[in-house]
């Protein structure tokens, strides 16, 4: 690929159009707002010049409602030789195209599987879609060459093609990433009128269950108007369980010793699927669960403090796979959790130990 | 404080036991399976022999469904002055105790907020509770020596005493820890029979939110059988807003402009409420949300790096406060998020560029 239009200057187009020109493509900006495709251009994403011919590949990097639109319209003017688009959600603007009466030969609906919390082309970066799946869902009239175009664009954007179908992905995504906002949000809601000394008792647990509730409701109304059908299918499946559980807890509040047994196998069961359903989570390297094992170091919340861990773990030779820092309530003090390899943790121990950590078993 | 006696030699107790044994009280250790309270002692707990007299504290460290009848019992033989358990429910244990004819003058509930994922003595640490909050519930009863007994036992466990009513304790640990883990259950249970191209597209959301799901379903029957009132009506209340949210989504897909602005507006409602209340979430160090900012450098997965990284914040005298190590899928290539004050982010970002780490604007 030598030559790309990328439409719409946001967080991934811009991101998209970084890779390219730094992997040496020649890469023309377009944006409904000239302002943000200059400051995308500023940041050497491509030229806001308009091509003197078409593309060979014109990537539209546009918001769920306006893909299909804005895909007939570059069409029509002869852009591009091949059109892809990277929307979070597939179905809908693929329906839409068809009303329009576009043709799928020379089209490919993509989504890659990258976000930051933050929008627009200055969160824009080159290295954005590293290692992340792509997922690319072509039909039997996708030209073979627009499929190579676009497995082109994925490897020079070092990301992971993943081939799916497109109502395949949105149910895929509804369950993976629409459900759990929603949900995240769900509980967060429930905090919004507690009273204060309730909220004083919040743990790790429910930190990390309403993390991205903080996510920005412009930008999810936008992907969940695209997507709404699937996403209330997993909703309403969910709110069958919830329903299921809420009559378990009140059986458990039965005088009946038998009810409460009932009640104590029900929510039993849903822990049990919660735990089953789990460990299908991937970890951070992809695809198999990682299985790390923990090594808590307690220090103070000096810096240098980390410094010395991590060096001192160098020193061993152990790689640190993740880590998490735990500070206790209104003290300086602090718990350190470094995950490590199985093989390595009692490596890891005994090196810290002897270097002077207080190690919690 | 010179002499205590627990009772309950699992992780909380053996804790306490630990804590207390360090600061120069004397503890007697006690368990329904002496193997369990041998374990303890041999960690340096207590002692397994019986005590010569009574104690001036019994603290009494069993599942909620067993606290009423261990305190009425170990009550009737005099084994102390003053009784606390530390249960992690108090209404009902204070109702069943009532039910026994139990007097409330010698007694206090209380509930240090602290845990592991591991239970048992083996998981004990002396340093459990350090910072995290003690809830107390003290009533008019309640003699105000043993209050001060209790306080005693917090400040050895350099734990944070908060005063609280039973029931709204009860209410409130619905909502904060009893909720959220249910609430990561169901949404992880969705996850039990999806398709493997579906659990592939997990992203860093789901991966928070469903965290807890992997907690022990044996422990948590425990704690939900004691508490199913106040954390079924906090389902109830989300409930209602689940189901509210699968009618905004479905009037999403509607064909009428209106009814699909009324379905954004309500699952916009939700998610800005969810906004709200996430905020309320007091980060690592206590009350107050800490607000951090974000120095993300990218590395790759050599033994070292990160060793590296903490160096050089340290030479430039960085606090780092949290970190988050996010790993590409299938590659070793990574970034590092390091959570600092606001005011330190520059600096921290200017010394590691300086010292040639690429840093993600």
């Amino acid at each position: 690929m030598r030559t790309a239009l990328v439409i719409g200057t946001g967080l991934i187009g811009t991101s998209i159009a970084l890779a390219l020109t730094s992997r040496g493509v020649r890469v023309h900006l377009e944006d409904h707002d000239p302002e943000q495709a200059r400051t995308a251009s500023a940041l050497g994403a491509g030229s806001v010049e308009p091509p003197a011919g078409p593309m060979e590949l014109a990537v539209v990097a546009v918001p769920p409602a306006h893909i299909a639109p804005t895909l007939a319209a570059a069409r029509s003017r002869g852009a591009a030789g091949a059109y892809l688009d990277v929307g979070s959600v597939k179905g809908r603007p693929r329906r839409e195209l068809a009303d329009l009466g576009f043709a799928f030969d020379r089209y490919l609906g993509s989504h890659p599987m990258s976000g930051r919390e933050r929008s627009g082309p200055l969160a824009a970066t080159a290295d954005l879609f590293e290692g992340r799946p792509w997922v690319l869902t072509p039909t039997p009239e996708t030209d073979t060459e627009v499929l190579n175009l676009a497995l082109e664009l994925v490897a020079l954007c070092r990301a992971v093609p993943v081939v799916m179908d497109a109502d395949a992905h949105d149910r895929a995504v509804a369950l993976v990433s629409h459900t759990p906002q929603l949900l995240s949000s769900l509980v967060a809601a429930r905090l919004e009128s507690a009273e204060e000394s309730a909220v004083r008792l919040c743990g790790q647990g429910i930190r990390d269950v309403t993390r991205i509730a903080a996510s920005d409701p412009r930008m999810w109304i936008d992907i969940l108007s695209a997507n709404p059908g699937p996403v209330a299918d997993v909703l309403t499946d969910l709110a069958a369980d919830l329903d299921e559980t809420v009559r378990a807890l009140r059986s458990l509040e039965s005088a009946d010793a038998e009810k409460r047994a009932a009640g104590a196998d029900g929510v039993t069961a849903l822990l049990r699927r919660g735990n089953a359903g789990q460990e299908r989570v991937p970890g951070k390297h992809g695809a198999a669960p990682a299985v790390y094992e923990t090594v808590a170091v307690l220090i103070t919340d000096r810096p240098g403090e980390l410094a010395r861990i991590f060096a001192d773990a160098g020193v061993a030779g152990v790689n640190i796979e993740d880590v998490r820092i735990e500070h206790a309530t209104g003290q300086q003090a602090g718990l350190v959790q470094l995950m490590v390899d199985p093989n390595a943790a009692p490596v890891l121990s005994a090196a810290l130990r002897e270097r002077g950590w207080s190690i919690r078993q």
